[in-house]
């Protein structure tokens, strides 16, 4: 008996096929404390309970990145555990935010499927969806991983490609903030900036300036916090090679990085599209660029509003003195606007 | 004056010597998430509340290897600050689970003192008990150490060695845990395999799947965690001598890997015996192996049962391709059984 | 549009500016247990709540260097994030503990400002506060910085030195906790230590015995922590140079070595005076050494009084085996009496 999964392979998914994901996961406050030391991230909702509460939250949810990292954990067992790469993302929508205290569970279907012509792998395209014991939707998301074959060669089967949307519906896109007109300013002192939705405009460039080393114990840590055992990211097969650093820490650390410069930004709301365009291994420098895409109202809001983001990562390896594109993702973001006070 | 202690030698021990030791320590969520993040633990009854209430219990428990280390690390200062080595575990009992807000003080009582051959060394075998503040009983455990000795030569002592039994009475192994007929089935589906005590025959190998990198910041942080100050493993005497890396750390990482093959079992309930077999470095890449001994009905339960289970833990460091056993223990651990539904 | 800011320089700041922070932070329970993980911090008053319940307090505050760089933290976006060094620190202090769930603010005031004589620097005096959301004071503090200039050049300005008490005065330094004469001998139990205020005398030197490496994720982790974003910490410019440990960090490191031959120190009070005299990176051994200055009465206390220590920290690199000195604290903490039980 071998301790049992390594990894599925390829030939282990059905078109249809509906997978509940093993384990449930209890978040507490010390992983919000874990997500701050190893990424540094500072949004303002989800740093202090005033901060939530100038925003209409009883207390500070967690930041929508170790969020997202909890529930991808949470599916890799039965997915990725042996996947070659994680290619891409798409229609991923955070529904709502988790708190301490709150436990969760992933169920999966698989919804494409496709062998690779040179016939030794193949890529694998699930729809997940993320739960609080209630029930409540927390975050569901489309993503395809390249897996290995056990046998090579032909496949008698028919390639089936999911059909993506390339973005999200602005109706399907929700926010559970709420700012009364006489908070505005006092997020803005929070924040540390009076940029609201009304001042970002489309073709606007924002290079963050901090870079940031990732380091070997940190990528594992973090990775291990969301219970993600991909093998790759723990240990290399060869001693000339390091582990890959987890896909979902390196948009962590990117989205760190991207908070100058969107200063009041309350949470993500979806990931239109993203894709991990270069492995990362530690040593690395990060850095990262934002460019605001497009802008619109929250439908039936008046208080805040959405800006289509498009978020690059870059990593210069250690050895190296030039970046290179590893990450793009098109998100959609919320971001209070101007409000006449009556 | 010297900042004290920098470790007790041998001379400093008697037969029969009470040691109350200093130190107490609330355990905190926050000590449940770095050890999920430095281990990758992820155990059914650890990970949610959920996993617990189908267990029986009220919330989810510390893992016990968590806290097996931070009952070690109080004893730390007063035995084996300033060990050579930790030798060995016998009699190792989990009591009772520890939850988030308790707190815990540990004492420990000298059983046995043996100088060794070449006249510069001792080893020290204590028992120790760990406590809740009520009182309640969390851990017991033997171990003994080598300790340096101040003064060499012969000594005019007798050798006092403890019986120690080769694996604890079956009767002192419990277990707070309850499973109700209803639950066998959900437990299976939230841990992901189906696999229970009756499924499990001695003989049975498990080669677990993943290997993990034991990294130097990694190391040293469970090891603070747990407050354990040996120097050993914070900063070497010389600059071509890495720390070394703490033996409760390697069971924590090697129990972690230990879980894919034994998906439902609930807890630890003892240690019959355990050994560390060398030394271990930042670098090494960690795997485990877990044999079935035997298996047992646990007495007067029918919802679970006892499987003895014997890990070997082996080190591949940085700069080899060969793996070496680091790591030896013979424990019992408890599982629910198949159970008819009236 | 640049991510702002990539750090204030000299020219930036006018004498008497007061600015409110950016940012709030709720404290919880895991940045503590991350502070331990981190720097091996073991405080009686700390680690549990029965340590604190017998200080008088309702429960576990946190450690004082947490309190410190949390604070210190949130003034970093506004004043340091872009400085060349942080010079020293005068006057701080420990006004009240913090609790997990408190949420705190920072305000600074510039106080002095001083031009380089080279022209292209600038050294910035700012006094801080931080303060909970209901306006209770932790700590103050005055640091000063040197920062680069925008224009290379003599500057007509006036160089305005603050006036820094060479030591806080004595009235100010309080204390929360309060010890019943009955409860001593169970806080010397406690510790590990006999030692109370009554048996430290003027002159005594406490070489600590304890060393540690310090290490890359884990000074990053720390500042992370702590929200501190200084560039300096996470990537250097260029590849032969190593990021620097935050300053903070190396404070909460050596007051944690510090700990043996102080088991009965319950808290800082103060810093009157502290200077980083080197900087530290990755792979030094760090130690410590205390020297007992003075020693006084808590004014209108019988239970607890007052040690001025002076703290020195010292790094050996990784490269070398000469410890050089690197940091200076000239501190007052407070520690039991001994009391006549009526």
């Amino acid at each position: 008996m071998t301790g049992q999964p390594v990894g599925a392979t390829f030939e282990d998914f059905t078109l249809g096929q509906r997978i509940l994901h093993a384990g449930a996961r209890t978040i507490g406050e010390g992983d919000a404390s874990l997500h701050t030391a190893l990424t540094g991230a500072r949004g303002l909702l989800n740093s202090s309970d005033m901060g939530a509460a100038l925003c209409g939250l009883t207390r500070r949810p967690m930041d929508c990145w170790l969020t997202f990292n909890l529930a991808f954990g949470l599916t890799v067992r039965e997915i990725s555990a042996g996947a070659i790469a994680n290619l891409g993302y798409a229609e991923v929508i955070f529904a709502s935010p988790l708190f301490a205290g709150d436990t969760i569970r992933c169920e999966s279907e698989v919804i494409g499927l496709r062998p690779t012509s040179a016939g030794d792998r193949g890529i694998v395209y699930v729809r997940s969806v993320c739960r609080k014991a209630d029930g409540a939707l927390v975050l569901s998301w489309i993503r395809w991983v390249m897996l290995p074959r056990r046998t090579r060669g032909v496949l008698e089967m028919i390639t089936t490609l999911p059909t993506l949307q390339s973005h999200i519906n602005e109706a399907k896109l929700t926010s559970q903030c709420h700012v009364q007109p006489a908070d505005v300013a006092r997020i803005c002192e929070l924040s540390g900036s009076t940029y609201l939705w009304d001042d970002y405009q489309p073709g606007m460039e924002i290079t963050h300036a901090l870079r940031m080393t990732v380091t070997e114990t940190e990528h594992m840590s973090a990775t291990r916090l969301c219970q993600n055992l991909a093998q790759v990211h723990y240990a290399s097969s060869s001693s000339e090679d390091k582990p890959l650093v987890y896909g979902g820490h390196v948009i962590s650390l990117c989205q760190a990085l991207a908070r100058e410069g969107l200063e009041n930004m309350l949470h993500h709301m979806a990931i239109h599209s993203g894709s991990h365009l270069r492995p990362v291994v530690a040593g690395s420098i990060l850095s990262a660029r934002t460019e605001v895409v497009s802008k619109s109202p929250l439908p039936e809001r008046v208080d805040l509003g959405v800006l289509r983001l498009r978020l690059l990562g870059f990593a210069c390896p250690a050895d190296s003195t030039e970046s290179e594109l590893v990450l793009e993702l098109d998100c959609s973001a919320v971001i209070p606007r101007k409000q006449t006070t009556a």
